[in-house]
């Protein structure tokens, strides 16, 4: 038995999204068939548009409309202060906390020999670029907490050197609102190591 | 802050499914955003093709391409056998078990009365006729196993009784592979009920 071959289809093409396995893909194809024409038209508009619309800025290689981004174009923004991050979504995210006022750079990816993303897979030298151009005062580098995260902050900060600019890392530590207890052994020890006077 | 607005109409889109939070939907519309357009394409034409090219089977309710539905116009599969099932999806998920060869009428819904739906919202009137047109031998209530469900079924139960055909509900009870020591008490008292002779 299977399903009709419209509905097969369009089970499969949820079913491509990370963390989406065939029952959800089915409950999310129902869902849509049950719903009137407009819906599955907007939702497909949606999907067209946003990959038609978005780019990548060319300074930062943020997610934008228009280039350079509103970040790169606002010059209300410190314009010596970096931050860098893997990814297009953690720009989002630091922004969402309103406590960065600085410039980005994305590097869309990290350091990961095993899966062949080598120094050259990442946007180093628009990085290198940037920085001597506005004379950088500070890089924030905000890679994610883990193997591949440190040692592209560890690589890039080797590679700033020359620039004499200075080069911080975000703080790891206890998750706020979380309970030391269930605190895992790496987050713990990190928490300790980067202990502050009060 | 906010996203650039073609982003944030994709992830309110994905946010319409159920089960979708708006963290899952930013997770999706990065990930298309990170693929091929025509990946994009794809999914936007499957989503209009199934809404466009499937319709519900005009005799037993279930979604198909062609009216009426495989089963319906399959010659092969019991005449005088039906079974009755709250939604589409419950045609496919038996079909699935390649246990039941009869035919299915599906009602589009349950009786609810706190969210308005009573019997008249449902494909009573198409089941009694075609249950008087094939002589209908024997018709199986495989609605849910919930107060919804239960209500539907006795409901229905009581409708045919002037036509003389054999009702029975599907079997409640323990589901296999599980443990009776986490079977919850009403499944169990059900499992009890039901016993049969070995």
């Amino acid at each position: 038995m299977s399903f009709p071959e419209p509905l097969q289809k369009l089970i499969d093409e949820f079913c491509r999204f990370p963390g989406i396995g065939p029952k959800t893909a089915q409950r999310l194809s129902f869902f849509l068939l049950s719903r009137p024409r407009e819906e599955a038209v907007s939702l497909a508009k949606a999907v067209i548009e946003a990959k038609d619309k978005l780019r990548f800025c060319s300074q930062c290689g943020c997610l934008t409309e228009k280039d350079p981004c509103r970040y790169c174009s606002d010059p209300r923004r410190e314009q010596k202060l970096f931050c860098v991050v893997q990814e297009p979504r953690d720009v989002l995210r630091l922004e969402q906390t309103g406590h960065y006022r600085g410039l980005y750079h994305v590097l869309h990816g990290a350091l990961s020999p095993l899966d062949g993303l080598g120094p050259e897979e990442l946007r180093l030298p628009q990085l290198l670029e940037r920085l001597s151009q506005k004379e950088a005062g500070e890089l924030i580098l905000a890679t994610n907490p883990n193997v591949e995260g440190d040692a592209t902050a560890a690589y890039i900060a080797r590679l700033v050197k020359p620039l004499n600019v200075k080069v911080t890392r975000i703080a790891f530590g206890l998750p706020v609102g979380g309970d030391l207890e269930y605190a895992d052994d790496l987050t713990l020890s990190r928490a300790l190591e980067g202990r502050r006077e009060m």
